[in-house]
């Protein structure tokens, strides 16, 4: 089959095909044919975290139609439609044909197409532990979501929509926040902004209850300073590369305030279980209206998978960039 | 009655004795006659958050004997014995009667000595809320409680000990070290301690689950580089002035840290009866043994009360110091 690999070429990271194996199904793991894959920016950082690995297919994310089941499997039969990310296993999601551990799969809702059930897994399930599991968001309260265009962000947006929460997002593109507007965000304030905290104490009138901090240490005191009694930050990126942040606990001590990392990178089995159960359970079922589909920027080939990577990093997308097999 | 007031003489906090009334119960109080009452720290500090008010008697906390009920009083009796927080009543608890809020009360096991139970309420809820409601802590975790001899300190040993968790404690006391390992204390840093991280480290094998953290920023670094995974920091006080402390998000980001602040300061209604309910379910059965009493400094007569509170400022006591009628 045909799979992409990330290669290093000139200190920049690209993707470039190789004709490899299907890789076989452990007993805890479901073979599938990728019916559409989608990119994230970690994965084409050189010397990132989640930088791939050489020896297997890059790619964290896909939707397809089961094709090999290992011996363990119960749930799902030949033919089954299942979206996920493939993290864990030997296989990566940029191939015809992927491996993923059961529990992290989630059921297509039929209403679905291929290219929006491939843009949910890794965003969205990051977002339902930004605005659910940590954020505790609920209905009529505020959440800021900065650099909301990322795809954490626009996912936070359609699920802090979805619980019936108000939206205020930060953008450094007034192109990106009028698009984001017509998908529900509430208020959008361009950055850099000198006065961020008031704009945010003006628009939430007296403060907000979440922050989503897709961008990093340079908007966290000014939300800090807008944030309501009981009030949490999760820290979800640092495209800003500001990551020593100076905080004043007393501050955090009297209005106690929460601060959360939600990292993947060494996370736990159980954890992981509990998230996507947790996203099927509170949002999948709500998330099939016009209003709160996943948002997708752009569609590229699988044949044109590294041109996507190319748009990708020019930081021109809004929500995910998908690819089709 | 006689009750003690807060006043401000030569710019230093002082109780001083006058000759009220009794105070009279709302629909939802309870008016108990005051057997025991406890000092706390934060009411002495001039200019402090908790300063007292001079049209009330001071002291936020008592044990004593139930004398006059509210008409919405359904669960107690004349007679009974209570204790709690004084809090959000016209009354404080450095006098012969005070009035309590109902949803702040909890009965006093047979057990218990009228002093003893004056320790509990304010420190116990307190550190209640930091070991268990935000720290978390569960069994064989180990935590880190630094000014281990302050009565919040001293309260989240006995808690996390019952949890049956290990507990570390930092003290610039050698001689309050010693005491508190007679507490079920494992292993006590003498600080200021330059190499703070390692010894963490090594004694926990890897990692600390939880900071109680009663000593403020100047130690926040030190322990969070030797946090495990998904540990947690609970920020109680801050008796080393230093209020601004430069975190690493990134850090923060990875590790799925959580930082919280929870002081009572703004605290809810709904809040409370939580902490309150929680602490009477989880803790309070479990606090009647030998090992988990509450930790009593010193016990001094109500006529001595501000000899009390000037042994209190010298900051020599391990624990609660306690008032007796």
């Amino acid at each position: 089959m045909k799979a992409y690999f990330t290669e290093v070429v000139d200190n920049q990271s690209k993707l470039l095909p190789r004709d490899v194996e299907i890789p076989k199904p452990q007993k805890d793991e479901i073979l599938f044919k990728v019916k559409s894959t989608a990119l994230n920016r970690g994965g084409f950082i050189v010397g990132g975290v989640m930088h791939g690995n050489p020896n297997k297919p890059s790619g964290t994310e896909a939707a397809g139609e089961i094709v090999g089941l290992g011996s363990d499997i119960k749930n799902y039969k030949i033919g089954d439609k299942i979206m996920g990310r493939v993290l864990g296993t030997d296989s990566g999601s940029f191939a015809e044909y992927a491996l993923i551990k059961e529990y992290q799969t989630i059921k297509i809702p039929d209403s679905y197409s291929w290219e929006q059930a491939a843009a949910i897994p890794v965003s969205f399930l990051a977002a339902y532990d930004a605005v659910v599991t940590y954020g505790k968001l609920s209905k009529d309260q505020i959440t800021l979501i900065t650099s909301i265009s990322s795809a954490i962000g626009a996912s936070g947006l359609v699920i802090s929509k979805i619980l019936g929460a108000k939206v205020i997002g930060t953008s450094t593109s007034e192109r990106k926040l009028e698009v984001l507007s017509s998908y529900g965000m509430d208020f959008g304030i361009r950055t850099p902004e000198q006065n961020l905290t008031k704009k945010l104490l003006d628009f939430s009138n007296g403060g907000i209850n979440l922050v989503v901090n897709c961008l990093g240490g340079s908007v966290f005191n000014d939300a800090m300073n807008a944030l309501s009694f009981k009030g949490i930050i999760v820290n979800v990126g640092y495209m800003d590369g500001m990551d020593n942040v100076p905080i004043n606990i007393r501050k955090v001590h009297a209005q106690r305030y929460s601060i959360h990392g939600i990292s993947n990178a060494f996370v736990t089995k159980d954890d992981i279980i509990k998230t996507v159960e947790g996203f099927k359970r509170d949002i999948l079922p709500h998330l099939d209206t016009d209003n709160n589909k996943p948002i997708i920027d752009k569609v590229f080939h699988f044949d044109e998978i590294d041109q996507g990577r190319e748009y990708m990093m020019n930081n021109g997308q809004i929500g995910k960039i998908v690819i089709t097999l």
